[in-house]
């Protein structure tokens, strides 16, 4: 449900309707807009009197959104929402550092995603040791990509594979933010870690196969970053947004939807990048939406067209794997580009998403 | 297997070979080069002694074909292949028709499908009745599109549903190329209507329901005009490749893929539009590859984006269902774009089509 | 819509509202049943006005049914179908032939297929040569199998697979059935041989690759002969009911349905076995469903198994492929059973009938 | 790799093997056998020299498992496991409670899962209260079914839907133990209530949508009781027996697999029952397969047939829904079945279960 205040209604009204629905046993969500405030509210709403709502002072209208996602919804919420990743600060540090080589490239301060962008996140699959992630994110900054992708803790199908190097991981993260100035997204695997992972990153990743973790999702819900919710392989459009409600129900409402290909019977690659999903997700929800075509395609050849797909199909941004050695990479090799083959993408989608009229940033 | 001729071979050593071919119960195909000549070979290959041919004069070389595909894969015909339609006896006709205002527009005189150009075929699901099919075909050559696609046979889940209006539609169709000098693509949906499909039509199109109706693929495959064949809702890559391996085997290799959507447990599109097979497809395979986003898709809003994404994503076509009056039609209404929707697509299109390296036609 | 005549309604009454029928341009189903006549109408029936019918003389009622199928649904035809199957006079003819040992047992003139009883449909793949259709038809008859699958036409994924023996084949599996007198069952793939498959026959298959093949439904819908109907590999329940609504909207009721297998990302079958789509498609229809574990699963090791489950889900019958030598089998040898391993698995079969109410015939 | 000791090595030989394992930074798994111990290893055994166990005392072979999954491969550990449940404690704690009547029935002390039995376990889906759980615990008891589901904690879709009544409902679960000696089965969500679910529960679920939350495997991995592992909806079978041996890597080998239904096209079910998963999970793997058809097929009237066929499929057990009021359950009450629907189920199954070989407990 959704009580639109009057225009000319006074932070104390809003409160006094804040309090009134925290009365209720509902969360009261509010949404200050341009003209101005919403508030959302969920809960077991099927038993409100809407009535007591309705004469407070202040209150314009109350409506009913009909769809089982309430936050992440268009109704609640029709404006797109804007993720702005604070950048400046880590910028400013280590605009002293020696080996960070920007002097021709000027930064917003903030990178914003969301529809008029596409944001590029870059990297490769794991954190190997520091000087391959330092190398990587001197790399993305000097062509423009402010946020990198590497994982610290790893989903291995197998318990025998390489886990990821775990904390130490994010600590060589933090040490190249620091350095380079590079926005980091990495991801949380479990609750015991929430903590280490949101000091660390700009980004909190949610991967495929906890998209349902619901403990873990209301866990991010109460963190303060934002959060990259991957599609579960096997999540439909409403699963997925029901996802990202647990998060915004939590109190976070920066949530990236982020497709990365689903299952199917279709062999020839390794999952099945349905980028049709992108307009209606934009149509049902107010947040923004990226790609992940490394893992849609898994091989490296075909990767690049999928992300002009990608670009064309109207996603807010791409995940790219992007190792400085593929052939020699711990994980997910065969589907990460050089820096050469990224270098060639990033030329082909600047000049892709002018017509678009879309900015990579 | 692929049989490699000489640069100087002659014509005579190169029937003398097809002849030695033939006498081994097998299938030559010549494939004339710009340098050189090759003859593929079908068949129950497996028992040929290699050498018999090896020593005939003229012969470079003997190359065994891995994949079950033979004359449909890069191994056999690494160059692309080009589809051309000739268009220019058609649009001579109706140079002198009243009512085809063509001034300003300059056309080739034929449509080649493949790569470098992105062609458009569109036009209704169904021949309705001919002042619709010629306000289509109209419509279409001054926007420059010069292929249309209507079914006069339709496939339909329901026995009781519209079945199209048949040999009646067919004669709507010849007329309404006679009248604009627009290019046919239509369905054939039984071996029983082939010659008059063939006579009314510049391309034949198999439905996906009939991807492996090995009876009317081999009925294709006798024919002279270019064959659409779309992607069964279940088939895989190699199953699609195999497919088109029964038309060429019968001695048309003028085949044009076309992907359409694949069955999945996802549901928020009519089906999963798989944009992802167009590069492996095009690896495997030299024929060109298109896409029909209408029947991907399912919803006239979503349609322009997947069609903008197929184009990135290497599409040599787009098959795209565009109606008068979409809310009125017999069939497929939901997912057909009016007159000016699609006008405004092929704008977007143009633009995008440029910086891909891609000619609109 | 259907036409419950009443229970005293005569000859003359019942031929009246057929007549009145026809006379809207739409077809009349007669049905008749135990205590009273119904009529199905199938057609467009949108726009008939049912009062026109209700006052017939001998009307009882008139029954609008709400699903898109008709004449398959349960709300036209509520009782089970049992579509018998005529063997006596085949097997008087053999009697006297001296190889056909079998003396020991009596069967019944025909083979009724429906609920009460679970028929038994097993053979080779396809017809290699005389001697092994003979030795699996005598094998058979020996074992209480009165009907035998075998294909002559094959649907072959490559246009350079064993294409089957064609209508040498159907010769000869004229010349087992009237030498053992066992019933035979084989694939039709195209309207050109559909009358000597007819003639060769006692249920005619159409084959999963061919059950949106409309124009061969329409034939087999003017044929006598049983039809079973294999589900597509893609179809739902629904796309089924209306593939077997094709045959039936042409006179012929003796529809079959047979499960064999979908196509899943689950990659330890060759198809996914969907069991559960017996009870429902009982509960939707009242035709008769099968199973055919062998393409289900495509490994001989696992048949018996999802065999006798098929047994439990409710299935009236199995198809099962069974080769006197599979591993020399012309095609599907890996999913093929073994005499002694079908010997055993009918042994098992008998056994788990009894509790579930069934009977093998 | 496995490490088989001959038949009369020493416990001293044994722990000697077990140190040198241990010394190469390797995890070494002892499986004692009825004529000899074998040692399972697992860890990165890629640069591991086999000469240097193989020439220790009492050591007869060194086998390379080739499978990615070891401790759940039927390679590693030949004989099928049977997980026992001790119930004895529970059991004798309440012979002396006034309202549990079992007088007409006499229990083995323990259930054991495995080939041989069908285990039922059977109960609502969710703990709603005391009373209901109570009643539905002595019903099974009644009824010879010892083992009970019911979550406390539910993974809910929405984050508005009834979460379950975690802690309380975990106490609840306790006390109907004790009064009952019935066994408890219930789902963990997150590793915060590892411990008070173990303590509360006889098997410890683990939920489709956890499958691959590895942090919670590895969590379950070290405690003491057996683990119930659903099939991710999207699992293949290696990826399902990779989550199992996440499980077994911490030590924990009582796992017991549990087919639930996939993801596919098809919709005429919640899911799709795999049921053709059963004979190649047990051939590759030594762990007991149970059924859950509830969850298969979401609708009450279609779930005994697939029981049965679960059955007949070789499941050796069954997990169940059964409501004491099933059309006013807080969750899945569509697809419980009532208390007199769940007998004449059992009936059906105790006839099914002898021709097969099987015994139900």
């Amino acid at each position: 449900m959704l009580v639109v205040m009057q225009t000319h209604a006074t932070p104390d009204e809003i409160d006094h309707v804040v309090d009134a629905i925290r009365a209720m046993n509902l969360t009261p969500h509010p949404m200050p807009g341009a003209t101005r405030t919403a508030i959302g509210i969920t809960g077991n709403i099927g038993a409100v009197d809407s009535r007591t709502l309705e004469v407070l002072p202040g209150v314009s209208e109350l409506i009913r959104v009909t769809k089982p996602f309430k936050l992440a919804s268009r109704e609640m919420h029709e404006a797109d929402t804007l993720v702005a990743i604070p950048m400046g600060q880590a910028f400013q540090l280590d605009a002293e550092a020696s080996h960070v080589r920007l002097e021709s490239l000027t930064y917003e301060k903030n990178v914003t995603i969301g529809p008029g962008t596409c944001t590029m996140i870059a990297g490769p699959c794991s954190v190997e040791n520091e000087a391959m992630i330092l190398r990587t994110a001197e790399f993305m900054m000097e062509n423009g990509v402010r946020l990198m992708r590497a994982g610290a803790f790893k989903p291995r199908t197998s318990p025998y594979s390489f886990q990821g190097t775990g904390l130490e991981g994010l600590k060589i993260l933090a040490r190249a933010r620091q350095k380079t100035g590079i926005g980091i997204v990495t991801e949380l695997l479990d609750t015991d870690n929430a903590e280490a992972v949101e000091d660390a990153t700009d980004i909190i990743q949610i991967g495929t196969r906890n998209m349902q973790n619901f403990a873990l999702l209301k866990r991010v819900g109460m963190m303060k970053k934002p959060v990259l919710l991957k599609r579960g392989m096997s999540a439909t459009l409403e699963d997925w947004l029901m996802a990202a409600e647990y998060i915004m129900a939590g109190g976070n409402y920066n949530v990236i939807l982020c497709e990365r290909g689903i299952r199917s019977f279709s062999d020839h690659s390794r999952n099945t990048l349905d980028l049709s999903v992108i307009p209606p997700a934009k149509k049902l929800s107010h947040l923004p939406v990226m790609v992940d075509p490394s893992h849609g395609v898994g091989k490296r050849e075909f990767v690049p067209q999928m992300a002009l797909a990608a670009l064309a199909a109207g996603a807010d941004g791409l995940l790219l794997e992007v190792h400085p050695d593929p052939d020699h990479a711990a994980s997910d090799g065969a589907q990460s580009l050089s820096f050469d083959g990224f270098k060639k993408l990033l030329e082909s989608l600047r000049k892709l998403a002018e017509p678009l009229g879309k900015r990579l940033n």
